[in-house]
């Protein structure tokens, strides 16, 4: 049989998949379009985000919680992206809820079509003019995260069901490993630690508020490698702070849930995922949520810029393109590549990507900064001045962090269904 | 004589001036005005930046150059601060041009009063489009990053006259100072090597360009420590790139003054700063032009949020406020504070600000990212829910880089006149 799908697995680049590849004729296609025609058509810079990548991402996600047997919910994290469009759809299409940690993201996801009851707060530093707009929604699921906001809460609503966020980072010993780096050191700023579960209860008591929920601070952008130390904490927080509140309904297990950014990362394993989730909470009366973001879309988005500089400086290869730093913060900031690749290439892609054809290239952005840099020596076929590239994985903390810094933050966004 | 001025320098803070500084009352003034109070009339988050500051800063900078004897020109570096009253001001009330780098700044410069001949372009990965819009400009001082955007310059208007950027850092052997850090260990984007020089004079006889201005690209943010560096690297720009470019009117020595954002930082010594242009340039026959952002600005500009949760967590105090990082990215991607001070204290400041009643604090912004942090471990005194806090040298890359994560975007901003 002849070859038809460039797709076969001998040929494929890490990133690519069945809804984002080369095909025969050498044309990236993403969501069933042929990427160069829609920069062609929208100009650049712009995001590009797969509906269906989307449900697809949210349903692997909703069928392992399902597989635990436990009552669940999905709350997609909306700072992940915020396009109006996608909450959209992702309210028409899936069963998913918000998780939102400002009263401007409760409005706009309002906005966008879903229902007080739907959201779930949890935020940091919250004001009292935060907290006034909060209380508005009665059914809006509002997380305490520190004794502060319970007793600003409950002097403006006593008797109000809340969840309380808990930090179970401090004194567990953990601190060498992966998950609790993100916590640092030193405590964070996020949550209830267990030094203050006491006050907590107390601080619910004076003012009659009803803690129902649980939500953990857990860590971010686990892949396998971590899920023995996320299922060590769970157990950890179930043992000092779950068996002290016995009017949890519901236990929310925060984001987290990481995806593949480079070359060498290992998916994550989602029966492992659910596996660990039903160990832990198996024949325990609450119901489940989580709260993906970048899991639900940051894969489902490409952003398409254009070459305009290829060119070696002092025996470096540098492509400079039309987007910079100021559109995606993760690539400089967080050392979270999003991997450019040519939306079109001429040849076969057996030679194009052969070794010896690919030159060790840094892409660098039109911010007046050194640290703006999309990707640093990643090996790249030849690229020419004029022609459009596609950032993967630029689906989730992009177009929502964007600044207009150096007056660059131009760009459009499309939602492809 | 009675104290009548709390200013006396036994009891200042470190970043207190004239122009900045608690007054009897324990009221926090700046530029004449009582932040207190313009934190209740203007709500928070809020910048304002004293007009007057922003004069002194650019007159120091005016002087300093002045005593060099050299012909010179002061470009303000507009990424640092574009707030359009800010613009207008320093149009209206210096002599200085402006420093951009994208057709976005060009266009506001100029709607902000500017005309296209006091404006400066120095950008990298400059589009064909970029690069039509920059051309419109007979007047425009082009700068080319790159000898594609020479290559493509020369096409579109042949004889016209261009500066290039240079970059004296690598091959020089510098690499483990201060200054060239800013460039790293491998080549930055930046600027045209020495390894490429020939191939850009080439260039520029191809296409009849006059090279007439050189741009360095000499690092940023140095004080005094790395002033002896950056005469050694200007001394090695003008035996290896200047000698060998004989149509050259105009240095630019970039931007890179530096001001104290941390209490053991010392000032930059202008002075010192003038004598190492004057012994490096004089008997030259080049005009010296210098950029300076942050020193303009930074320190004109103070961000007012209000603490809305005061609460210690695992033995750590935190204060939180209705502001984040998104807000001003430099204190927490780049280590580079805002210290944060309460806009007013009650009883002496003696006492107040005594050793004993410090407490260490980390500030928190309303962002969910543990990175989300305005400081930590600053001794503070008392801090109360619902007080305005005063972040200091918030003038420069805090507004012009603010993004709307987590729809925490909304802050206005003033012009103290």
């Amino acid at each position: 049989m002849q070859k038809k799908d460039i797709m076969s697995e001998t040929e494929k680049l890490w990133w690519e998949r069945n809804d984002l590849g080369y095909d025969q004729e050498g044309e990236l296609v993403f969501a069933g379009r042929t990427l160069t025609e829609l920069a062609e058509q929208s100009g650049t810079p712009v995001f590009y985000y797969s509906a269906s990548r989307v449900q697809d991402n949210f349903s692997r996600v909703l069928d392992a919680l399902k597989k635990t047997g436990l009552d669940h919910q999905i709350l997609y994290a909306m700072k992940a992206n915020r396009f109006a469009p996608l909450l959209t759809y992702l309210k028409m299409n899936t069963s998913c809820g918000v998780d939102v940690c400002s009263p401007e993201e409760v409005r706009h996801a309002i906005s966008c079509g879903f229902k007080a009851g739907d959201i779930s707060y949890t935020g940091t530093s919250v004001s009292q003019g935060d907290m006034e707009e909060l209380l508005r929604y009665p059914d809006l699921m509002i997380n305490c995260d520190s004794l502060s906001m319970m007793r600003r809460l409950g002097k403006l609503q006593p008797g109000r069901e809340i969840g309380i966020r808990i930090n179970p980072a401090m004194g567990v010993g953990y601190g060498s490993n992966e998950l609790l780096r993100y916590s640092g050191d030193k405590p964070t700023k996020f949550g209830i630690y267990l030094s203050e579960l006491d006050e907590a209860i107390a601080t619910a008591q004076e003012y009659g508020l009803k803690i129902i929920r649980v939500h953990f601070h857990t860590g971010c952008g686990y892949l396998n490698d971590q899920l023995a130390v996320w299922e060590e904490i769970l157990n950890h927080c179930i043992t000092h702070f779950l068996e002290k509140l016995p009017g949890i309904t519901t236990v929310n297990l925060g984001g987290g849930l990481g995806v593949p950014l480079k070359g060498d990362d290992m998916p994550l394993d989602l029966n492992a995922w659910s596996n660990v989730v039903q160990r832990v909470f198996s024949g325990k009366p609450w119901k489940i949520q989580v709260e993906p973001g970048t899991y639900v879309v940051k894969d489902a988005g490409v952003l398409l810029l254009e070459a305009n500089t290829v060119e070696t400086k002092a025996g470096h290869r540098f492509v400079g393109v039309n987007g910079g730093f100021n559109l995606a913060m993760e690539p400089a900031h967080y050392q979270l590549p999003c991997e450019p690749a040519p939306c079109s290439f001429a040849g076969s892609k057996k030679t194009c990507f052969a070794e010896e054809n690919l030159t060790e290239t840094t892409v660098a952005g039109n911010i007046n900064e050194a640290l703006d840099l999309w990707i640093q020596g990643l090996p790249m076929p030849e690229i020419q001045e004029d022609q459009p590239l596609a950032m993967v994985n630029a689906g989730g903390y992009t177009a929502a962090m964007s600044s207009n810094h150096c007056m660059r933050g131009c760009f459009s966004e499309y939602l492809l269904l």
